[in-house]
């Protein structure tokens, strides 16, 4: 249940019916939106009747939810969400956006030789990462701050907008000055801390689903980071284990419509890690996009072979144009663009 | 390692050949196509060399493999193989193909009805059990000969081919009888006498994957009615077990061109068994066809709610049309039809 | 639903009270046991009370159960059930039983040697493949009949009992010559005609769990046995598919308390092919004793590097001694023997 | 590779030995030992040879090691590490320890009542949680730190230990001084910031597998803890992702003799979480020391029914004295106690 409140109105009134609500015992957590504030019901109402609040006179409306995420459900929002990326780009409109890079910011020069090829695909975003959580310590562990500087560089030289993870809950603030949308690992998607901190950011993000999670546990996470007043949540399908031995990961189309079905936020897929070898990117972008997916995250390399990490999965920038070229095809086919 | 024969050898000369190689400790297994008999050697050569063999007067050629699949692999025929159905569909061609019908043939007039709506939607394969696997020994175990009578003549009427499941090695023959397409289901996945049998017959098998199967045996299994003779086997992808609680299976469309690098076999995809909720059915069709799949296998029903079996993933025949219509614009922007 | 007749009925009168169900639209199964017959309910009373059905004079008692298997559920049989083999071991009883043996029987000289390591090393039953179940066509199927009749004679020799699989429906005869049980494998968990055929037997069956089925589907596969009249099932858990990369199959002894909770059936574990890493059997034999399983199925070879197949599992016949004699202290620890 | 410096080296000879390796191009990570420095080779010896660095004066020995984590590798340290507890219980020696407790510290009285009859059964270790990693942010999420003092007063009291898991790097520092040992939860092993920060630690840390984890990624996800410094590493079995529906997470108890092999680090299994089932609990115990577990960690409640959280899988208090007797002798016939 949730209950939203009238536009605007002052924080006193505001405390004043939190106040009478917690009287009544219905045990409530506040949501402060742009432009209003939402009380999300924790439990059930015991002394009063839904009636009574929805008559309340500060109360805009009530909302039914039989679902255990409340803010991501298609109950509480019926109409899908917009994400606007730096000004330009939509994330979840009519457009499929693409974003891809290299998995890692290696050097200056590679990134702006890669964000120039990728800009002359026909993407928007610049992926890479400057914080890598790698399974075993002795594996490059990243560039740092100083990759997340030529990270933003090579992006505005080509008016790209940028993605890169964050790991650490005290990194928050400073990859907040140099990306426009932070990237949630599927190491994290449970790591609770981390997406109350990016609850409070106003920057969109991107929520990778945990390797292992249900779909309900993927909503459920993105719950943590709505709850927080961050409405700018993306969710991204990026492959699960299973007993698959021939690719390093199965890529769950299934949970695109699923999702779609179930939320308002938009959907994305990343093929590359999802499969884990690059001669499967092109053809399971173009199903990702005709199974309703919002965009791709692509991991591309000027030459995959010299890649420091993950170039098992990564594809050329000349395969990029291709993959680029067939998923527009698709995205007309299902009357996007 | 295959030799291929000269075509058109008296079976003389094959024996020869054979009782030559047998004496050099060359062992092989012999495999007769409609015009050449190939023989594919099991182990290494011993005291022959591949020279002294690819010289003999009766050899065409001899192919090298690096695979444990053999006759199913690219290094052994590079085109991909259009498999003729009752005369005029192709299965692997331009031309994705869809079957379609009900889990079960229910009645005459059921079966008479749904063959209609499923050549009026544009399908070109009826499918429709008379023989059901049935976890349980209580649930409904199929007509029978009955059924396969009513499909058959159903089918008939409305100029579709037939495709139905066979479960045991003693019904080959009955099934062939009424059948244009052997269905192999995932639980026969790896019943060798099944497949061996199936091997000897000149009519097309659909073999399903096997719900925890990998590529590779799912390739060798291909590979055991290969090597009875019979050159007509279509791979189809049906879904796998995974942790994921919201869908039945997980459908694994990473199979599609990972399969297509792989083999020159057609590979069709299950969305209906492999998600098993109906509301997935049409956004995973047209992700197939993107992916480069062959064809569909789609269970639909007049009215899903009333069928006897698996109503959850059965789509109605006015949502299947939508599906055909779907696909094939998919289809058209992967340079298809 | 079962409705159990009274002992000793003439033919006439279970014909009798039968057609009396069916005019009454009540569904059965009769299942012929040594000394009474059973008839299973499939589906509900319909025009019947079940008052009605318990006062009729051929019926003896009537069970009520809640599980979708029925004659394998302890509400229908609340004592364990001890199956014997070739009249001096039981399995389901107070003693531990260990089967062990070679994958395959490869030569007379090769099962005899280990047959008699396998009675020193104090174990009551030789296992041993004659008809291979292989992934891939190429390798090695087994010796067949002659296999059956080195396994027979070798277990003679060493007063053991025998184990031995069969794969195909049209061998089951010829193997009930030769073996004390009959193993169904992973693969032929589903295979309904095999199981159907085998439930006619008067041969104890010992089933082996799906690689990926779950305990549900297990216990309805036993069904299907049991409802062909023959009640000496044993299961077996073998391993199951996972994402685990460092053994082969995961075995899941969760599956032996859960079973033992749900059926009267006999529960034994496989932890050779369970694994797939000889240096894990030991240990985990242990554990499957400790869990409360009836008894263990062992790959042990002379020399395992020599074996034609599997030998990455298998354990030397040495190694067995020191197994039986681990297994042994933990049996006394769970007041076994 | 790990250089081993002679002991009690000044820490001006470490830093002349650290920079005559860098101008070597020799890459190495230090690690503090209580007693010595160890420098951890990170990839290869470039200019110089393993015998030049072998015979340098400062160093006393080095260790060549073939697996990907080197301090948790048995080829590092061959004896099993034992662990000591708050001066008198050691995790890894020859007694088998159990950690017990409730899921959530509820009340002071609840944690104390617990306590009590955890010590009663003859436990070593209370544990409860404070700080709960909750799947839905509408669950109870812990006491947090008055939950701690709660379960810190508890333990004294009936003079046990105390273990309670730390979710957030930022409260590593308060939660030190409340428990004995820090527990990283499941949906944390890749934490990476987390791990690192328990490095620094003096504390032991008992590990939980993620629940998608190889045992690899186990075993890396130590080596981020051990690199710090921090050698007190507990391993914890507690159940992985699998099909399997009947159970809530399937314990690999493969996983117990694996990781033996492999590492001299303590193993613990958590029944509880690991099978989700209370009435698994008691059998999976036994069979986890079978398997050669140094200790267990299980769910107790005074009354399962009533507790906030996790009820299912909590057995009763009375269920944990049955355990215990049970563990203990199965531990005598595993030769331990």
């Amino acid at each position: 249940m949730i209950i939203i409140l009238k536009s605007n109105l002052t924080l006193a009134k505001e405390e004043e019916i939190r106040k009478f609500l917690a009287k009544k015992q219905v045990e409530v957590i506040p949501v402060k939106r742009s432009d209003k504030t939402l009380l999300v019901v924790v439990g059930r109402f015991a002394e009063l009747t839904k009636r009574e609040v929805a008559l309340h006179e500060y109360v805009d409306t009530i909302v039914e939810i039989d679902r255990p995420y409340k803010l991501a459900s298609k109950s509480f929002k019926n109409i899908n969400s917009e994400i606007k990326i730096n000004g330009t780009t939509i994330i979840g409109g009519k457009e499929i956006v693409i974003m891809a890079g290299p998995c890692s910011v290696e050097t200056k020069d590679q990134i702006r030789e890669i964000a120039k090829e990728v800009k002359g695909a026909g993407c928007q975003i610049l992926r890479g990462g400057a914080f890598k959580p790698r399974t075993g310590p002795y594996d490059f562990q990243g560039l740092g701050k100083i990759g997340l500087h030529f990270l933003k560089g090579a992006a505005k030289e080509n008016k790209l907008a940028v993605i890169t993870e964050v790991l650490d809950v005290r990194e928050v603030e400073l990859i907040e000055k140099y990306t426009d949308i932070f990237q949630v690992g599927t190491r994290n998607m449970q790591n609770y801390p981390l997406l109350s901190e990016l609850g409070k950011s106003h920057k969109p993000v991107l929520l990778k689903r945990g390797m292992s999670a249900t779909y309900k546990e993927l909503l459920l996470a993105a719950e943590y980071i709505l709850l927080g007043g961050n409405e700018k949540v993306i969710l991204c399908e990026r492959g699960i284990r299973t007993h698959v031995p021939e690719t390093r990961f199965t890529l769950d189309l299934n949970a695109v419509p699923y999702l779609k079905h179930e939320t308002h936020l938009p959907v994305v897929v990343d093929p590359s890690h999802g499969t884990g070898r690059a001669n499967l990117v092109r053809a399971m972008s173009r199903a990702a996009i005709a199974a309703g997916a919002d965009g791709l995250l692509i991991e591309a390399h000027l030459d995959p072979r010299k890649s420091i990490s993950d170039a098992d999965q990564a594809i050329s920038t000349q395969e990029l144009k291709k993959l680029v070229k067939e998923v527009k095809r698709i995205a007309v086919a299902v009357d996007r663009k």
